[in-house]
């Protein structure tokens, strides 16, 4: 057997992590919890892997808005095709912040963007591109593939949980079928246990067969207050552990546990310009309640030996 | 061990369970299916449990309206409350029929109506008043319990697929969360695997915590082509064997298995006006279906030594 959390650095994180497991699984112990409602809720960009300079599926989608432009050169002149076509990082990466910051104005020209690129594809078919994306394409800095750009500490701790009876989902912004394209291969999460955001379905009927595909309308915005409700649609139960890093975490954060259970809340700060990358950007908020509720703040910097898989 | 299935009748419907579940789960059977593929997913109002002379869930909804109406008498010139307080089961009974005839416009009438009990509402009350309905409220005509109109049979190849490595679901056009107050009990699905019909929820914080609450606003309606929808959103995989009753549950059982893949598709034939009832309507198209692609129909007075548990 492997050393229990063995990226992780002995300190306060560490402990707060192990007391918690060691108090909701003793039969005992005032905080037991059985094991059907040991459920954890993880975000996925910047919790479980690197989401700087981009989104990684930004990444991929525009990469695909940029063929669309060196086919139609129409394109070039319009947002975000004309982002995606130029590199023009800096539109794209100033569209989250000034989400987290309140001001959806650009999102919502950059969603119009993304969305024609859903409509009729089938789900078969995004997940095959996802895999595909993060299996062959590099990080632009870290110098590792994408499918390594997952945090082995954030690993060991889904694996660590799963071996004492917890339940993981992830429940990221991002697109649930995206994800679900690698989240079994990366972090032993099954299909199921994917919750995101996601495009409306159309249901297809013809001589061959049945399929499940996209539509060019945004179904759900697994964000912000968007995180619990969809975990009471998917889950139906409130998780005892939740692990994210930024403001759109928070309501899910808030949410985990209630007032008589035991619930560990984790905060992720990239603060590891080194390693990793260091910002606090779109977290403000999350870093302020989180101190004021001494919530665990996992700090890359203190608390991990090592940041990505060897 | 008790006898498998042993309130079924040995007959074609038996030994195609039989058949398939052996298939699937043997290992050099050119059928077999690996145990995380084997997805299972039944219809509830007539398939589960007993829909006649009304669906369970509409009686519950009923009494609330006529309580509405008891409250406020202007209520009583106005559908839904109208007939929920004179009792007017014709008018009621009529709206399902009508919409499987493609008939919608009643159907918006009693929805109206039904949403405006939604509002406001937790999900934990929701539950709460389910569970306690079906725990006291009897059927109308068997002399059973609402929670004793369960069909034996259909509990037995609930426990005999899970025993053989099969994940149960429930897709059903009724109420995700009012079922999600007895499924586990009733019928040994777990909350997360309850596929119903959903309002939208709002997620409230305030000084005491945080909650999820009904809105009065339909979310997803799982009907029809909605249900394999609904199976892709949830469980994301293409079922192996799926179980229904009416037109409403063609589409999931045109999108159950696919082309290269063993599949299971049960239609269950109401007609047994002695035990149970006796009728097609809203079925006749499944049942066209049924017999042209040689789907396995299940008939209550042939197939099923026990209806109801002992």
């Amino acid at each position: 057997m492997t050393k229990i959390l063995q990226s992780w650095i002995d300190g306060v994180a560490k402990q707060a992590i192990l007391d918690f497991v060691a108090a909701v699984t003793t039969p005992d112990n005032p905080d037991f919890v059985p094991q059907e409602e040991r459920i954890a809720v993880f975000d996925n960009d910047g919790t479980l892997w690197c989401e700087k300079p981009m989104y990684v599926q930004l990444d991929h989608i525009l990469r695909k808005l940029a063929a669309n432009a060196e086919r139609d050169p129409a394109l070039r002149a319009k947002q975000p095709w004309k982002a995606a076509w130029e590199k023009d990082f800096n539109w794209l990466g100033a569209v989250m912040t000034k989400h987290y910051q309140g001001d959806d104005r650009e999102l919502k020209i950059l969603l119009g963007g993304i969305l024609t690129l859903s409509e009729g594809r089938s789900v078969e078919q995004v997940e095959a591109e996802a895999r595909k994306f993060i299996e062959n394409e590099r990080h632009p800095t870290l110098g590792l593939s994408y499918r390594d750009c997952i945090y082995q500490p954030m690993i060991e701790l889904l694996q660590y949980l799963e071996a004492n009876g917890f339940t993981n989902y992830i429940v990221s912004g991002g697109g649930r079928d995206f994800m679900r394209g690698f989240a079994q291969d990366l972090y032993g999460i099954p299909r199921q246990r994917v919750i995101g955001s996601t495009v409306a379905y159309r249901y297809v009927e013809n001589e061959t067969g049945s399929e499940i595909v996209q539509q060019a309308e945004l179904d759900v915005i697994d964000d912000g207050p968007g995180k619990p409700t969809q975990i009471w649609n998917v889950i139906g139960r409130r998780p005892i552990l939740a692990a994210g890093n930024s403001n759109g975490d928070l309501p899910m954060l808030n949410f985990a546990g209630g007032t008589p259970s035991p619930t560990l809340r984790l905060l992720l700060l990239h603060d590891d310009a080194e390693r990793e990358f260091d910002y606090v950007a779109g977290a403000e908020k999350a870093l302020q309640v989180a101190d004021e509720q001494k919530w665990t703040v996992i700090s890359i910097q203190r608390d991990w030996q090592q940041v990505f898989p060897e």
